[in-house]
């Protein structure tokens, strides 16, 4: 139910199409020619919509809801109110997520490059490209096909951009590398110099920032988040890894795949993040230090330790997870000792 | 006294005129026809200049000033200097805000569509409006009458802009409704993709971001600041609030009337703010958290629980200001108590 | 050793040439014409390269480098492998970065105006300036010689930029005036309005924001980066003066010379910083106070009051260096305390 001010209409699918397409089966084979059109919130979809519940906190919405389609996971089917259609998945979240994608396609802009576009003749650029109003292209970029270059985008000297990806809006791009399926949203900062510098009484002295910015497949990067290059050697954000908005990653950072690194962190120069890290909001991490495969910070927190895979930390200085919620307990403690005293 | 250089010369005004405009009463009656010619601080104020003095602090300052005329709270005419004329008012600060802007009235970029704007021949263009060179309006955008679209705006499909707004530079807008007497400031990011995904070995999946944006009337929006569209339903933010640089609102975040949020604060998704809150600068505040009306949340705290309405928060995790100042105290002891122990 | 993709090939020099530059000596002076082809890494170094060694912790690597030509300190000379010319410096980063700048003189772009850009009739543009694709340059704007102004970049109304000059990507100035020497990198916005209104139950009343942004020489200021203009009188960053990403500095902020602020710091309204001040990543400085000459800020601290010269503070709220790690320490103890008491 988005929007026609800003969505193209829902397409529609038969249920044995979307059960097909997003892991799930059909609870009653009989309904696999239903028809549905849209999908929707629990408390906004109607008889002809698909709908999903992902956590039992939800369950009083879903008894209630009037959604033809509920996508669920079999051990929640007792929840369902009367006449509601199944789609029984294990991954009900993810389920819903690519039956969305199917009645909403991802809108590339229309294929073709804008007259505006100013395109340097030595650039290579791939098949079925949009290339939108006031983009700059420099000499030697490589742009793959299926790209979408959003207007105002400036892509520098020598860029290489793999297959299918969304480069946004007011996008700078310098010195980098870019795999496929990539999407940079508005505003993104990538290659430019790292901060970098010799100390000296009469002046700092500028290092040249001699490095690159690779960026690997699936990569998502939100929107004003920047990445500088590499001093010597390059900044690399790993395959599959998300990126929030308002995010710095300073040079000669290393993350690593799948990461998940939530709005305004800092990454500081040269930190090593293992695959699947996940930094919340804010977070920050000083220089050199390494994160370990699968290791969580909390929202917040300013990371000085090397952490270990696998382990929580939050505070500041950040430590592990429970020591910190300790820490929290013992020092409530002690103000309510001595305000009994007083 | 604001440079000419990148100001028009201030227009001139009898007291008279002032003092209606800004909501004070001249001391002395015969002061009505005074020409003022200009405002100006305390300490650079002339004989035909107009200055205020809003905090006792600054009373030396007021007693040495030359300024011809000055806006004060009645309740400190005593302290006026000898011949200096005055504009009585009970909310000083602010008679002199409505005073500076008829001395210097917004400065709107010249009415007229630049030669080198790309509109889609849907898009509807309200009377008197000011578009600038290279912006980019797509099919269906609608733009009230009075508006001003900076250099290099990108305002792409369907979005809807009321009257007398002002687009900044580099500011790039998509599925969002924006009311009127609305400022977006250089390089906002408005209506971009959430950070929403399924988890997923294989890879995170992406969730089709379907909501949108909802701006209220006489909203402001500072400079590189972000904010994402809904997830379903609307990120909305309420009429009259006003948000500082770099900050991230996430998607389905609802923000009330009249809230205050300083630079570089995070609002994490589906958070809730009632009326006339207040975020300090690089605050937090974890997702699908209620921060109620009037509630007050210090600089840098990092908000991890509902906040009910009227209180003042602080610290990380976020606890009732004078709980936290307490903590400081007690910590401050036991600090120095070991000191000496030692 | 720099991608060819993204940098000019290297100079080459004699070794004569680099020691006079970069303000070493030779060790040997029989080397004096020996031919550098580049430089590079310890490890990544060739016959032919020059290379540095900064810290004894790289000893190892510098026993086993192949590079040609190391810039080292005298007292480390011992640690040299069999073979190596040697530069000796004091210094050996700043003689490093001052042979790299050799190799890689910074590449400014085509010396002439773009077909693209549009220039206002009453701007002034000195010498040998490079102006790129759909840059906008208002009236009565004065660009001083040599200078670069990157693709899309914005500069409004009587901005005053001084010469040799680099102005980023999709950059917005107003109401500035720009020494000598500044690098601003992309999707800096410098000069929009302050956050300044007066508090009214009827909505906030916007006070015109009516000084300007002075930047004096030699100063480099991050990507997304926004500095605010004052609301009477200036927002000032000293000579020399290096600001990393994301930062964000309030109105009519004073910074000194030489100082350092890393990424996503925050300052908020009329701070004073004195000079060779350093702010650490994600700090934040509340409104109004003042840093002392060459106090330094650890990174996430949140200062509320006034620093003295030359001191060291951490925490939140910031405090002495020394006080929070004893804070830390007896934190920690307590907890361990508590603990076993159990």
């Amino acid at each position: 139910m988005a929007s026609p001010r800003f969505f193209e209409a829902p397409l529609a699918y038969v249920l044995s199409a979307i059960a097909a397409k997003c892991g799930a089966v059909l609870a009653d084979e009989n309904d696999s020619s239903f028809l549905c059109t849209d999908v929707a919130a629990l408390d906004q979809a109607g008889p002809q919509h698909l709908t999903f519940l992902d956590n039992k906190k939800y369950k009083d919405q879903f008894s209630a809801t009037k959604a033809g389609v509920a996508i669920i996971h079999p051990d929640m089917r007792g929840l369902a109110p009367k006449g509601i259609k199944l789609l029984l998945s294990n991954t009900p979240y993810k389920s819903y997520a690519l039956a969305a994608q199917m009645f909403y396609p991802e809108e590339w802009g229309k294929v073709g490059i804008a007259a505006s576009a100013i395109i340097h003749p030595t650039a290579k650029i791939g098949k079925n490209v949009s290339i939108n109003d006031f983009v700059v292209i420099d000499a030697h970029v490589e742009i793959g096909d299926g790209c979408w270059i959003e207007p105002h985008a400036y892509i520098a000297k020598g860029v290489v951009i793999g297959a299918s990806c969304r480069i946004g809006a007011h996008t700078s791009l310098s010195h980098a590398t870019i795999g496929n399926n990539v999407r940079l949203y508005t505003g993104v900062r990538v290659g430019q110099d790292g901060f970098g510098f010799a100390i000296d009484p009469s002046g700092y002295v500028k290092v040249p920032q001699l490095g690159s910015v690779i960026i690997g497949d699936g990569v998502e990067i939100g929107a004003n988040t920047t990445i500088d290059r590499g001093t010597t050697g390059d900044t690399v954000i790993g395959a599959g890894t998300w990126i929030d908005n308002l995010v710095q990653i300073a040079h000669n950072v290393k993350i690593g795949k799948g990461c998940i690194i939530a709005a305004q962190v800092g990454v500081a120069g040269s930190v090593e993040l293992g695959n699947y890290v996940a930094l919340g909001g804010q977070a920050g991490v000083a220089g050199h230090l390494n994160i370990g495969d699968q290791a969580r910070i909390a929202a917040k927190s300013g990371v000085t330790k090397n952490v270990p895979s696998r382990e929580e930390w939050m505070g500041y200085p950040a430590m592990p997870m429970k020591r910190f919620l300790r820490q929290v307990v013992t020092i409530n403690k002690l103000v309510e000792k001595l305000k009994k005293e007083k």
